[in-house]
């Protein structure tokens, strides 16, 4: 695979030791995140909103429904940035200066096209459903047409992309390192619960094994 | 506490009854979450980066190197953008339609104010710290003057602000209920692992009691 090129706005200026171009890195930090965050301006100002995503090879999905203002602003053409963030541990130095997190983050810039067939609609939604949770889309009711037609999907290119990844200690000052002070890193992973099976749900019906291995983690 | 008036911006159109403006509701997601987003226009587009955050009474704070472009942008006054995301659960439908994420999310727009004064800076370092891991920051180094001037702290104030939040199981389409499908909800939540002690940690220093308990769940 090719890796990205930095751009202007990808280029990543601070700490540039963090900045990661590589497509595979990239791939694996979206294709383990859950939400991602799309920012776009309406009326002239900022706006971030969080929603569900999918990726299928060089394009990244993300859907709505066809009021959302969000989703007609966006499938004019507007510009578009999605960021998606993993945290994966808090960082805890000796000094507080020095505390900060580890992390993996996906900087994403673009114009988003919309899907016009419903035979690209039903593969995106399929996306979406197997990135949540994979061997789900063949267990559930498939989308009818009309459902399709009440979605908007917006596909947008995995071209303008910069990652920055944090990992390991605290890195503390020299002098620092001889406080009294727990210094060393406490570990976060999204960790699912117990399957909560809905009220109405029969007791014959088991959970699936797909979920029963679940994990967000890509190997 | 006095709960948000809906503004133009904060009015929650699409499902509207996922739309909460209480004040006690939206500061627990703020305190529960780890990151926020932050969507600002940089050269007439839009712009998301995650970081950490802490919030004081009715203010929010962020806080960068002198050097970051972000920080110089909206500590010039540029309207920002801020949300925060919690994800609590995937629901999962009978149909691939209905599915769904558990989340409770808060967005706030206005302006940043730059921190001039010492003093409030080192405040702010401390909500940022103890935001992280309650009980922290008098265990560790305080920050040194050279620090707190190397450091741009931005305050936001909490006023437009609108939060939405989805619970309970997923809805689906009354004849899919009969459907021999799994169905119910997979609860996430951000659970830490065992503490990773720095490799130059004396043995002798024990892990605190605010770790040892820690949570990021609000009572």
């Amino acid at each position: 695979m090719t890796d990205f090129t930095p751009t202007e706005r990808t280029q990543v200026h601070r700490l540039p030791k963090r900045g990661v171009y590589d497509r595979e890195v990239v791939y694996r930090i979206l294709d383990e995140g859950l939400v991602c965050h799309v920012g776009f301006i309406a009326d002239g100002k900022p706006v971030v909103i969080p929603t569900g995503y999918g990726r299928k090879g060089e394009t990244l999905y993300i859907h709505g429904s066809n009021a959302s203002r969000m989703f007609r602003t966006l499938g004019k053409g507007a510009e578009i940035c999605v960021t998606v963030t993993l945290i994966d541990g808090m960082v805890l130095a000796r000094s507080a200066f020095h505390h900060s997190m580890n992390y993996r983050s996906v900087v994403i810039f673009g114009k988003a096209t919309v899907l016009e067939s419903l035979d690209s609609k039903r593969e995106a939604l399929g996306v979406f459903v197997e990135h949540v949770m994979k061997g789900r889309w063949d267990d559930v009711r498939q989308p009818t047409e009309s459902e399709l037609k009440a979605t908007t999907v917006l596909a947008i290119p995995l071209e303008e992309i910069s990652a920055k990844v944090r990992t390991g200690p605290p890195i503390d000052d020299e002098e620092d390192y001889a406080l009294n002070v727990w210094a060393g890193v406490l570990p976060f992973e999204p960790t699912p619960g117990a399957p909560i099976a809905d009220d109405r749900l029969p007791k014959e019906i088991a959970v699936p094994q797909y979920m029963r291995t679940y994990t967000r983690k890509q190997r």
